[in-house]
């Protein structure tokens, strides 16, 4: 963590980037976050994390001033630059701001605005070309899983158990059927080749990567069927995958220990992560 | 907020305590809280508020190097005396600590410890004696509802919509049935007299003044029943009322705004309140 980040629009290093113990973001996890994928030196479909970010936002009633998303544009930007980053994310966070412990908030808040980098191999990351191994987890989540906030502890104990059983996600199951995974969205190719997805709405998170790669599959005329499915379904699938930010498409080999196909990378996976990176321009 | 405080065993005025923007209770509330009150410079029930730290920081795997509770002991004591606070509480929050943001944590984390201190009316709080009118709002928290985590953003929203409805509390409902208040235990009284409230589980928190409550009720010969009430049977009880580390026992009048019983203040509520001021010495 020795990297310069921005904190309320001034820079400065990691080490000196604190809140206050009264930032609402800490005291009631009363903020929201995104984290824009950089390959190249580039922000990757900014526009689309941008306007989640908005979206976030206003779910929760968070107001923040006018000129806060020129600003932003410019920070992450900034940011990417100061750091000489050429490979990685770039981490946005905005809390309600400091104030007295109390669970209402006043109108005239001031937000507090983090923005942060962090570096890892997104483009050949080796996830993407050995497949990863899912567990499957009950998904006892908040019903308000459309609003990417930062209460995701439950998502922190996933992640923890996937890492017990070995695994490298974990997939979230409500009533029988897949949401999501911890920090992913979750597919799966049936035999006919047709990608399947769960529809946008407030049990899973609208993906950017997702966004991004649904609109591709239509363009190259591939068949997407919006719906949820079952565990069942995804184990005698003929390949499962996952989209995020940091995994762009990457195939899922093993679900609970079970196989997905032949335990190798599907060839419509495979096309998928071509593709996508050939779309995003790397 | 201007008082002394005490992070991770250092006592400093409020102004300049703050904590790292890499905090993981900030960037996951991947940490633990609880309330404790203070009545005539005194803790109330500490022994309950410190075990249900303990119960909260097992619940969540957040290890704590030994000496951490007779430290914490020691640190509650101390900002009290130094705060010269008469009456209001002891706020402690503990987070998994600083680290790169990842969803996985390591073993070796340092946990970050905060404690300080809010001026409130507790003993006369005026809410106890004019009661409080309160809305119905949708149980849409996690599943783990018995941990007391920072996850709270939900418990923010249902204030607020009961702040913009005009009441001081929101009462959530699952399926028909009441789980508990947005910040304290929820109670009806039938017209026998007896006092209903929901059993301790993994939907509701067991609440320190709900424990305290229940044992006085019972060495009172006062009969408890621990099951679900609906709204509807709430909206019909003789009384209704709350209890909070805050709130004690608060007489509920209204409920989306119907009146409970007369709309007046119940006796079996003002008995349970004296007694509990009685109770704790006040």
């Amino acid at each position: 963590m020795k990297e310069i980040v921005c904190v309320n629009g001034k820079f400065m290093p990691s080490a000196e980037a604190k809140v206050s113990i009264f930032d609402r973001g800490l005291m009631f996890a009363d903020s929201v976050y995104d984290c824009c994928p950089v390959a190249e030196c580039r922000l990757i479909n900014w526009n689309l994390n941008r306007a989640r970010i908005e979206r976030s936002t206003q779910a929760i009633n968070l107001c923040v001033p006018e000129r806060f998303w020129t600003e932003l544009d410019e920070q992450v930007v900034e940011v990417i630059k100061l750091n000489k980053l050429r490979e990685g994310y770039v981490y946005v966070q905005v809390t309600r701001g400091i104030g007295e412990r109390a669970f209402t908030y006043l109108d005239n808040m001031i937000p507090t605005t983090i923005v942060s980098i962090g570096r890892t191999n997104i483009i050949k990351r080796g996830e993407s070309y050995r497949g990863i191994a899912v567990c499957s987890v009950e998904d006892l989540r908040w019903g308000w899983r459309d609003v990417k906030t930062t209460q995701l502890l439950y998502q922190v104990i996933a992640r923890m158990e996937a890492k017990r059983k070995c695994c490298q996600e974990a997939w979230f199951v409500s009533r029988g059927l897949v949401t999501e995974a911890a920090s992913a969205n979750a597919y799966i190719v049936q035999h006919d080749g047709a990608i399947v997805t769960r529809p946008v709405s407030r049990e899973i998170l609208a993906g950017c990567t997702r966004e991004a790669l649904l609109s591709l599959c239509r363009s190259r005329g591939l068949k997407v069927d919006e719906r949820a499915f079952s565990l069942e379904e995804a184990l005698a699938a003929r390949e499962a995958f996952i989209t995020s930010a940091m995994h762009f498409v990457t195939p899922v080999i093993s679900i609970d220990g079970q196989e997905i196909g032949n335990g190798k990378i599907g060839v419509v996976t495979t096309e998928l992560h071509e593709a996508f990176l050939t779309e995003i321009g790397v």
